[in-house]
This record gives structure tokens, sequence and C-alpha cells, in this order.
């Protein structure tokens, strides 16, 4: 498969797989895509440091990337007790009773749990930054940084660009796209309403080729949201993406290794196999910004009467970390808080990253064939 | 273009075009494809009578299709003044003083209007369906009756089948394409979130191919919801559908003649004409289930806090039947009451439908072409 992002970052496919794992980004890689490995559960720059020492040495001098939230506007900083005093006591009597009532395990020692928050700040994401252009210099492999929210700031561009790297940012809308164009990004990342994570309201039927006419005479775009199979990725070239950028679909990858596991799939796993095309919702009790659920007692919790209205980010993500992190230690599929595309139906089996991509590629290839014998 | 549809019904493209004008269902016809006629406005089995015969004389033997709205249970039927009374004064109240404050004129004479409701009844329906079959049988180019709510009752397939005319119903979950198809309905409809009027949850994009996998086997499956171009149609034949439904596409058509017109291009389509995609919600205003509508001052109103929760089909229609044809004999872009998907956002000019259909071809010729040099 041949696209002008395929020649730009030499790789087989034009497949940008978006994931939290270290394990599944280098998979991703291996197998011919480019993996992105998700920064934002690393506190520490040490801890990015040595994962992203572990991708060098695990992907065969193949390119990756990285993806480091830098919200759009730098986000009230201060200390974990400032932003604390911020968040409403209804709030936390809330999460602290819903948990409760959903059976989920207090964590041992009832430590305090940052996971999940201090990424989205400002200095963190700057030390990630930092951490990934050493690399990028160290090693050369890589070759692409993305960020979800917004356009990133402009030293963030200059110093990628510098070192070799690619800046990609996420749209929802036309006027996003415009925004990141201007602000020097190289990538579009188109990302519809049936995403996992955040999204706009327009779904990707309508924004890929929306963005594409908007932006891509200058700026190559990848389509997110809802890309799950070769049709789904035949769809997007002929809407017009030079690619497509996936997340929700490596959930369910064998290399798949966070959260609670007991025998077998992991529980987020199971809860995901689970699912259907129905089963997720669009909330903004995940991180104060609307974005796509896995539908669960957790969220149904949020949508019951009574439930308070979200806060806005980054207080909300303060507010669920502690949640998150007992959820996630839990042992529940009915009780899960992860970030799903509406393709969470089409995921039916573990799966090795290898196979994942060899099934894209080859019904990729079967849906063009269709295609040619219609005209 | 050729696919399984367009041999089964002598077309030149796979393009079923849904539109409440005869005008403009003809020219679909006329142009190669096929055009629906949407019955639901004719209150008279003699208006839709004579309407088809009009088609009959402007489609040079070409075929084309009817569209009735049969809501899978029989609704509670009786006369106006028995549905009426279990429509809440507040409510009344609230659509009065809304359109007294967006300054929509009063009919003349303050007559009664049933027009958009009684099509919704059964017993019009039926009668719908009585001289469509008429129709087919005397001239036989009614080839397709479709339904937009749940499966046509068995009878109602039955005896189309016995003239010669396939039966489709759109769906917007699994579930309903399989009752479909059990029902012994003969094209799936799959209609996405982003689509005009009624729709679900789940996206085109990964709609369209759950539907193929679950009964495309048996039954073809048209892609409706967010097809307004060459390459959405290319998409959603990649995707696995058998050809495209579209509805919102037609609305800035040039022989579109419906609602009020000043001069150039109706209220309407001057609305149309200036909403970008994230201009439409989807709200139970319309007809007390989820569809699309153009956001104009009118939905907002009903999303203003202190407005009523909608009311249940068909109560709701009744509620504002005397509401839509105030707003559609006004004459004020800002409030119109239109169902319309997300595509309204590619609609930028008032084009002839010959053009509009040459146009679908021609981009969809090039996106096949793109694909094949991927490959």
């Amino acid at each position: 498969m041949r696209t002008e992002l395929t020649d730009r970052f030499g790789i087989d496919y034009p497949i940008f797989g978006f994931t939290p794992s270290e394990d599944v980004a280098a998979a991703i890689s291996r197998a011919g895509g480019l993996g992105v490995l998700g920064c934002v559960r690393f506190n520490e720059a040490e801890e990015l440091d040595a994962v992203l020492e572990w991708m060098h040495e695990n992907t065969d001098g193949k390119p990756f990337g990285v993806d480091i939230v830098m919200p759009a506007k730098i986000p009230t900083e201060g200390s974990q007790v400032d932003l604390d005093s911020m968040i409403p006591p209804e709030h936390r009597a809330f999460v602290e009773r819903t948990l409760d009532e959903l059976g989920v395990p207090k964590l041992a020692g009832e430590e305090r749990v940052n996971a999940g928050v201090l990424g989205w700040l400002h200095s963190v994401a700057r030390s990630h930054v930092d951490v990934a252009m050493e690399h990028a210099r160290k090693y050369g492999q890589i070759k692409l940084i993305a960020n979800a929210l917004g356009s990133p700031p402009a030293d963030v561009i200059d110093v990628s660009h510098r070192n070799g790297v690619a800046v990609a940012a996420l749209a929802g809308a036309k006027d996003h796209a415009l925004h990141h164009v201007e602000a020097g990004v190289d990538i579009v990342i188109a990302q519809g309403y049936e995403g996992g994570g955040h999204t706009g309201e327009v779904t990707s039927m309508i924004l890929w080729p929306e963005l594409v006419d908007a932006v891509g005479d200058s700026t190559p775009v990848l389509a997110a949201g809802g890309v799950g199979s070769g049709r789904q990725m035949a769809a997007a070239i002929a809407l017009g993406a030079q690619g497509v950028w996936m997340g929700t679909y490596w959930l369910t990858a064998a290399e798949y290794k966070l959260g609670a596991h007991g025998d077998g799939p992991s529980t987020i796993q199971q809860a995901l196999l689970a699912a259907t095309s129905r089963d997720t919702v669009r909330r903004r009790i995940y991180s104060g910004k609307p974005a796509r659920l896995l539908k669960t007692k957790w969220t149904d919790a949020w949508d019951a009467p009574g439930a308070p209205e979200p806060l806005p980010m980054p207080l909300q993500n303060l507010l669920v970390a502690q949640a998150h992190a007992r959820i996630s230690q839990a042992d529940d599929p009915g009780v899960v808080a992860m970030p799903a595309g509406q393709i969470v139906g089409r995921l039916n089996a573990i799966t090795p990253v290898e196979e994942l991509i060899a099934e894209l590629v080859s019904e990729y290839n079967d849906a063009v064939a269709r295609l040619g014998k219609t005209v």
C-alpha cells in the first residue's frame, strides 16, 4: 500500500496506531505501520525515558511516534492541594458513594493517586516533549509527535521540526484544522464523532472529506474515528485521507497488557469484547471535555438523576483520578472507565498485532478490487 | 456504474434519491437514479394519486419509488379531537409563545392544519399504499416502496411483491435490520447518526459495514446518512453497500419548489445554503422520535431552560403540525423546521438534479481511480 505518508515515513502501510501500551506500539511499527505511544500515563519523565529506550530496543530500527497531551491553553497549574481545593465536596462525595455502591474496592493504604492527571499538566507535558526529543536525536526513530488537544505550542513545533519529527494534531472541526495548519502542524488527524476519547459532533463520513477539502492541498489528513477494518480504511482513502489513525482497534491486541488481569483477557478486554457498537457514550466525565467512553455502570451512574455535572478540565481529571485507579485495579468488566470508539462492536477476539494489520491490509485490497469492478 | 441494484432496477447508477418533491424525484429518475417520492405530506389519497400520475407523465418510463411512513406499531387512531385532548396545555402554550417570540406570523383565518400529521396515521398510510399499488399495476414504473419506521406490515410486503414492487426499510441498528429481513424486506437502508430525519446513535462508518455483515448475504444494503458527494458514495461501496440512499442532498436542487419563496432560493434553501456541518441537532421535537434537524431559533427554543420535554409520537407531530405550517408559510431562514443531515455543510449552491448526479458519478470515478493507485 502506498500513499504520500508511507513514502514520507518509510512505512509499509499508512496505518498510525495510537496506544498507551509500548508492547502494542512496538508491534505496530514492527508490522509495517507507525506505532504512536500515548504518554499521558507517565507522571515522571524518567518512566517515559525508560519506555522509549525499550521501544528503541524492540522496534528493529523502525520509526514510531509519541502522543503528548498539550492543552491549547496552558491550564491552571499549581500544587495538587491548590487544584484540590477547587473541587466541590459534593462531587467528591458522589464519586466515593458511587464507587462504594458499585462494589469497587478501595486502594490499599488509601494512597493518593495522581495517575492520569499529571500527564495533562503543562510542565509534565513539556518534560515529555524534552525526553522524546532527546530520543529523536539519539536514535532517529521518533518521527512523529501528536497532540490531542488543540495546536501544539509554537516552540514545540519548532523543536520537533529541528529534530526531524513531524507534528500531528487532532481536529474535530474545520476551524480547528485550519488553526493547526496556520500553526505549522504537518499532519491533521480528523477525528469524527464515533471515535474513542475526545470527539466533536461531526461524524467521520462528513468530517474527513470536509477537512481534506479545507487543508488537504497543503497538509495530509489522517482519518480517525470509526476505523476498525480494511473496508473502513478504504473508505478513509476514498474520502481523501492519506492514511488512518486507529486507537480502539488495538485495545484487544494480544500484546495489550495494561489494566487488571485474572486468567485470560484483562478485565478491560473482557468488557471490550462484550460491547456492541451501541455500548459507548460521549460524556464529559472522563476529563471535563466530551469524550467517548465504553458504557458501563460507571458511566450510567453519572447519567442517573441526581448525579452532578462534570467539572471543567483539569478539575474533572483530578476528581476522577483516584476513581480510575480504584476501578482499574478492580476486576469487574461491568465497571470500567475506558475511552473507546463505536468500532468496539467489531472487537470480538484477542488477536496479535501482526494479524490485526494483515487483516486490515487484506480487506483493504479486497475493497479496492470490489470498487474497481463497479466502474 | 454497476452493482447488483442497478441490474435489478434497470437504472444507470445505484443512487436512490428520497425527496418530498415530485419535481426532484422525477428528475432523479430521468437522470439515471431512482427517485423516491416521500408521501407523508399527502393527507388525501387523491392528492397522491394526482402526483403519481404526474410522475408517470414526467419520467420517460423510468422506474421510481414511494416512501410511505408506516409505524411498526399501529399508533393510537382516533379523531383529531381525541388525540388533541392528550396534549398537555403547557406544551401548547410553549409552542404558541415561542412562535410569537420568534415573530412567526399566524396563519390566515387560524384554520386547523393537519399537514404532516395525517400522513403518519395508519389508515392514511394504508390508503397511500393502495394508491401506489394501483399505479404500480397500471404503469409498472413504481418499483420500490420504502418505510422509515420499522418493518412494513406483512400484508403490505405481500401486496408489494405481488405487484412487482421491492420493499425497503430503514434501519439504525443491527437488530432492526435482522427484523426487517425476517419480515421479508428486500432492501435494508442503513441510516447512520449523521443522517437527516430519524436516526440512531451509531454512525454510518460503523453502521453500514455492520449491517452488511449482518444481512448482506441475503439482502442488499443501501447506505444512508452522510452521502453528499461521489467520495462518500465510494466510501459506501467500499464499506459493502450496494448503493446509496440520499435525502438532504436534493434539498437545494433547482427543481425543489416546496416551502415559502421570495426571490431566488426558497426560505428553507437559504437556511440550508448557510448551514455548516455543525448546524444540525438530533432531537425529539419534530415527531416524538429522535430526528436530525437543521439547527435554528426554533430548535434552540426547545433546548432553552424551561422548555418542555417533547411528547411521544404521534402527539408531538400533532403538537407541532400547526407550528410547522406557520413556520413554512413564513419567510425567515432563521426559523425553519426542517430535517437535514450533517452533509448540509456541503450544500453551497442551487443546482439542477442532472448536474448533481453527474457530479456524484464523476467524483465517484475519480475516487475509485485514486484508490486503485494505492495498491
